[in-house]
């Protein structure tokens, strides 16, 4: 079993770092608090007796070495950067919860066959820099790292540049290193396991995300002196749009979800009729033709919706990946895990989408999940118990152990 | 009759002043921008042989002195600040027809009873600092002045700050000023008088405006991992909000209006549902009772709405003001002025709100209007001719010497 107390003590360590306003994080990533939390985390590494491996996509990868010089190394981990009002779980959990099972190997004495690799991945949010898993995603070859370097933040600021700015761009080429496994722990970020009082989720698939964004473009005039029918609202149709993407996610029940999450208005001052409007959609469900079905009703919908009130509206997909099934032979190995220690558990589906559901298209991969209080995520009280910590990391600790090899 | 050219040349000059980005104005109040607008003012005024004075709110007083030492001045001004994407005319174009009559004066070597203050109001627009039209309603005693310096911007900074450091905090008691009377020339910023081929706008009301700002709170979640029915999106909540806006402007037709310009969503991230959105809501109608009304039904529905979501809501009154009757004497003088020169003209009601609006409440006041294309305002591509500008500025001038005295 991995020790609780010190896997809890290194997450409120890190919780220090880029601390939020109201008990959470703001650790988004490529800031300068990002910077701080991967120094900690290297050291500690280091600490642990690994070598710490940086790519040039950001992705850290600190090395246990195994007894067969041949063998693949076993990965787990996750992320370190948070939501801009982010909770103290999501993402660190998995990557010190790697860090841990090194720790407690260590602790007693166990040599594996495969060296044992804990990873934390560059920009998980998407918040900073669409799209999410960003990293992991050039990693499995889905995007181009140019491609990635040249994603801009709201301030127009590149994630090359920020990237270089902050000292974690590393040397290796990213998705050189081949894998024997994947295995992330993951707080659920939803209500199931909590609701049903299960220890673990055994998670077999992902659901599927898109995001695309839509700019309505109207025409900037004054809110006293335009008459209601010259006038060319961009909020009045975001409006209009926001409710039928509702309406779209409730008629997929009882999976499909669907809101935006970002809006931005132009030129956002209380006189002026806003001339453009800029938000993404996020629809997701673990069907892909649910999600297809969903993004063509959207479109067909928003643009008849902007054709009747005159206004130009543009679609753009900034990020997106196919529901996932997770590798058997890992999720038969996390399920036998949390059997054998007598953890409660059931199978589910993630309604996030994680580093894993693209390390899953090149290496054998599957999931742990932890329940977290009340379902909430992506908030600054997001909250988990030491315990179900403790449970999730025992876990992948196990399966980790089974794949590695003693 | 004022000289065209040299008008049109000085709204020119002052446009190369916080230039926009499609050909407008940026000139926000109390910028850098503004301080070198009013730096140019005060040369072009003392080129005038004007001496300046200036409030403790930065509002501008140039004076071209009088015969009668006991005659209260007759003032003419509007504002220098712009929208963030303002056009070139709109406040300007009152401002410098002020100073252009004067320097018309000068050329003709007219005397005047009462002296001749062309004046610029400091913060009109009230986009950075909410409510508009703060410095003329501090000089009117709508607001206090210890209030109006407590106004913050988006960025937490307050305008008794940003106008000590701008260095245009005067020494001047506000509305200490005593008026003999005040006309104000603007663009219409409405299509009505281009529509009809008039000059001239002869002003008789002023329509009331009421700003609510209005704070939904939600619950910041997952957009995947939570499950749609036990979301608190404080994103739909506006969205329905802003549509039902929509339908009780129209509901007062023809006259009422109703939109949101300002539109804030937090945290604004992509896979986070919104847990709170601030918005403001304009209505306006030359009828109190309707503005009453629209008022009154937006907050009883909009809780509504936020109730059957199990959303909160708050509403703050950021801004209003009642419709206005202008002075008989100072209209008349307006509209007699245009029928002299020979100006096809009408009686409007002005649908913006001006820093007349609130000097009526302290002195005899009316406003001339001239066309602008398209009825456009409160957008970079504002437009109006030279033509309409002289013509304005002509009425202006009578308007003016009839009350000021030769
Ligand atoms: N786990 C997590 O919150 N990932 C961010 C990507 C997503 O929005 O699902
Ligand atoms: N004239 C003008 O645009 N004033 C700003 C105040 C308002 O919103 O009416």
């Amino acid at each position: 079993k991995i020790n609780g107390d010190r896997l809890w003590d290194s997450l409120m360590d890190m919780a220090k770092i880029g601390p939020g306003v109201a008990g959470g994080n703001n650790r988004q990533t490529l800031t300068d608090a990002d910077a701080e939390g991967r120094a900690l985390f290297q050291t500690w590494c280091e600490d642990a007796g690994c070598s710490m491996g940086v790519d040039q996509m950001g992705n850290m990868f600190a090395m246990r070495p195994g007894e067969d010089p041949e063998a693949l190394p076993v990965y787990v981990g996750s992320h370190l950067d948070t939501q801009p009002t982010g909770g103290k779980y999501d993402g660190v959990l998995g990557v010190l919860a790697g860090l841990e099972l090194i720790r407690t190997l260590n602790d007693l004495g166990i040599k594996t066959k495969h060296p044992i690799v804990a990873t934390n991945w560059t920009n998980e949010e998407g918040t900073r820099f669409a799209p999410a898993m960003l990293a992991s995603g050039v990693f499995a070859g889905i995007h181009t790292q140019d491609w990635a370097y040249e994603r801009e933040d709201a301030e127009g600021k590149s994630f090359g540049a920020e990237l270089e700015r902050i000292g974690w761009k590393g040397d290796e080429d990213v998705g050189a290193r081949k894998m024997h496994a994947f295995f992330e722990l993951h707080i659920e970020q939803g209500p199931i396991l909590e609701a049903e009082g299960k220890d673990i989720g055994v998670v077999t698939h992902g659901q599927g995300l898109s995001w695309t964004q839509v700019t309505i473009t109207g025409k900037d005039a004054h809110t006293g002196s335009t008459p209601m029918p010259m006038r060319k609202n961009a909020g009045l149709g975001m409006a209009k749009v926001l409710e039928l993407v509702d309406e779209i996610a409730w008629s997929h029940k009882p999976h499909a979800v669907g809101a935006a999450g970002h809006i931005d208005v132009y030129p956002n001052s209380r006189n002026v009729i806003p001339g453009k409007v800029v938000f993404t959609v996020d629809f997701r469900s673990p069907d892909l033709s649910v999600i297809e079905d969903m993004e063509a009703r959207m479109k067909a919908g928003a643009q008849k919706i902007c054709d009747e009130m005159g206004l130009g509206i543009e679609f753009e997909k900034v990020g997106g990946f196919d529901p996932v099934a997770f590798d058997e032979g890992c999720v038969t190995a996390i399920r036998s895990a949390a059997e054998r220690l007598g953890y409660s558990h059931r199978d589910i589906i993630s309604g996030a989408g994680h580093d894993a559901c693209w390390i899953n298209q090149v290496a054998p991969t599957a999931m742990v999940m932890c329940p977290c209080v009340d379902g909430l995520s992506h908030n600054e009280a997001e909250e988990i118990s030491k315990d179900w910590a403790a449970a999730g990391a025992d876990v992948l600790l196990h399966a980790v152990l089974e794949t590695a090899e003693i």
